[in-house]
């Protein structure tokens, strides 16, 4: 499937600027459907940089956000997770400068269980929405997922508001925050669609290959998607928040396997009268067993659910967590564990509060001070405590709650 | 654009079942957005009903009609301007036995002026409206129109409702009908969009091309649209007047140019657990310099509009309508005229109610006894009439009324 993709890629000429499609064998594959890096420590980040045609999130950006937030940076953007960028100073600017902004970031709902690594995008998201103190649109594509996948309209609109639970227990602000499914917002806002039809207009079929590696056997569905992901980046989709306003633009919080939809839109935007989307790229959230496997929901061994109980994240992380370390305690004590690789380490990077203790630990685990079972004892009472505070706040979500969340009114802002 | 659009159809391969793609190049070209016939007398249907795969109305089927409403088939199904269906046999036998099924037509709310020819298959679904005493749904696809032109949303739109009234003015029932544009629709009736997407993940590019011959440079937009003219098709699209039966097909009225649509609306709606549309044919409306002429909006001396004083019609008629008259009087008095290429006669077989008086007016006009211009006296008569009435209906049409025809809302049936 990936192959064919990427034949059809090559084989197109014409081309959305930057379309980010591998030219060579040894390039990892990256687009919504298909990741897959060739090096044992994942992807190559900085290729992909280059070959998407983004930038990477300097340490001077870093400063400049913190200084127009008053924040100290959010650990995912100090380690470098979230790594690369589109006109996030163009954003940073609009901040210093009182001009409206909002942010945009969503989630295709392919399963009930969400994993930890999905909630990595939806953490970051909350930090950014209190630290700009800014409307925020959460996007369910369960029309995507109905065109994807062999599931039914009525278990993908399911899925979606199941999810929506999930992401509304990371602690969003209701009266900020905007969470909607396409098969039901589509149907209650004619801006919306009038929006998707606009978008639908300005990309080929041509571009839409270029992009995404549509082929001839997809359904017509699938091909005109891009412009239902594309819409929300247009202010006027959302009426109630922001009335007919076109000049206010979206920062666009995602995982970078996304980048093809913004790129896109960023193509089409400024032909329709609306500035380009703004973008924060993150990494991938790696497997239990490394970074070259996939995590998935129908695997349920391969990643920490939201769902787990602590004794199931115990007993995961022991037996699956792949392991930086060496075969032996004594040759660990000697030779030291490898933290690039450690599965464990990587997940305390993305979850780890403390600075402090993570570098203390990537040190002792490095030096071979620190053994396999004590780094997996501080990722497991980490994660438990996360995701203990996750159901806890799920569990008090009401469906009225849910409902208010998704239905389309005005936010806490004046435009 | 028509060449470049054949090439593409003769290219692919994987095509719905009977595409109706011309198969050599004395084929009239029809689709729904050319028609061009070779022969003088325009398109040779015969052919046109083989190479689609539908069948004549034969005077069985007529009789079995007349049976079933108790009606004398109106004078375009008599005269064979209907001339072609899908299923009707099936949508009489439901009358038969009092099942239920509702009619689908609609309009490409191309511009503001209709022409008469426009009005065909109105006046043509008024009476099977009357007739079968069903739910009628009207269907603007102002978002095509938006598609294919180079219009705006609210331009489109404009020319939607203008258009509602025009359609209004040909006497539909109120109760019985609902008229909705697709950029008001869509973002009123979750339903509607989740029946697009039930088509859209059932056709794929390939099948879209053989039906409309999309090219790789057409827009995501065109290539998805066939979706949102077939979802009409499922009764669900209109949960206000059906609820959630699936089981109650339709009969759609329109032009053969139209086919395409349902053809593939046709192979998709069994997979997804509905009764196939069924369809009743028309011919194409001639333009005044004959029938291998194209009426356009943007020629106004090419039709009659609907907007036309009596006497602009006059003038157009005398001046424009292509004659089948001999060269002089006296010639035309020894040889007769050609009612076959005569578009004052062709209309008046659209538009004379007495089936005796047109008889009488072909062999006259055949023998040479009458002349073109008491002829074209005749037509210009009856057009004035029917204009003069559907303008007086119009000017009595509320801005009130036309919000309750496209209101989403329950008709005077019980489901």
């Amino acid at each position: 499937m990936a192959e064919s993709k990427l034949e059809d890629q090559l084989a197109n000429q014409a081309r959305i600027s930057g379309d980010g499609a591998p030219s060579d064998e040894d390039d990892d594959i990256v687009d919504p459907w298909n990741v897959a890096g060739k090096a044992d420590t994942g992807i190559d980040y900085d290729k992909l940089i280059k070959r998407f045609g983004c930038e990477r999130i300097s340490p001077e950006l870093i400063a400049r956000l913190e200084k127009v937030t008053g924040q100290t940076a959010h650990p995912l953007l100090r380690r470098g997770m979230f790594f690369s960028h589109r006109d996030l100073l163009h954003i940073i600017t609009r901040k210093e400068q009182n001009k409206p902004f909002y942010l945009y970031t969503g989630r295709g709902p392919s399963s009930r269980a969400m994993h930890v690594g999905h909630m990595v995008p939806f953490m970051f998201t909350k930090w950014l929405q209190d630290a700009f103190d800014v409307p925020l649109v959460i996007q369910l594509t369960d029309d995507e997922k109905f065109l994807w996948k062999n599931i039914s309209i009525e278990e993908s609109m399911m899925l979606a508001r199941e999810n929506a639970k999930d992401i509304i227990s990371v602690g969003f602000d209701m009266e900020k925050t905007f969470i909607f499914s396409d098969f039901s917002y589509i149907g209650q806002c004619p801006q919306f669609y009038q929006n998707i039809a606009l978008v639908s207009r300005s990309v080929t079929f041509n571009q839409a290959r270029g992009c995404f590696g549509f082929g001839d056997s997809d359904c017509i569905g699938k091909i005109h998607f891009p412009s239902i992901q594309a819409a929300p980046c247009l202010a006027t989709s959302f009426p109630h928040i922001f009335k007919n306003r076109k000049d206010i633009p979206c920062l666009i919080p995602c995982a970078i396997d996304q980048d093809p939809y913004f790129r896109m839109t960023r193509d089409v935007a400024p032909r329709l009268g609306y500035l380009k989307p703004a973008l924060m790229h993150s990494t991938f959230f790696p497997a239990l067993q490394g970074a070259q496997s996939k995590m998935s929901a129908s695997d349920e061994n391969s990643a920490i659910f939201v769902t787990d109980t602590a004794a199931q994240i115990k007993k995961k992380i022991n037996k699956f967590a792949f392991s930086g370390g060496k075969a032996s305690v004594e040759e660990h004590r000697e030779f030291g564990g490898n933290c690039d690789i450690d599965v464990s380490y990587q997940y305390l990077r993305f979850f780890c509060p403390d600075d402090d203790k993570l570098e203390e630990i990537r040190q002792n685990y490095t030096s071979g001070k620190m053994l396999t079972g004590e780094l997996k004892a501080i990722l497991i009472a980490e994660l438990q405590k996360m995701v203990a505070d996750l159901q806890l706040r799920r569990a008090k979500i009401t469906e009225q709650e849910v409902d208010e969340f998704m239905r389309p009114r005005p936010l806490k802002f004046n435009y």
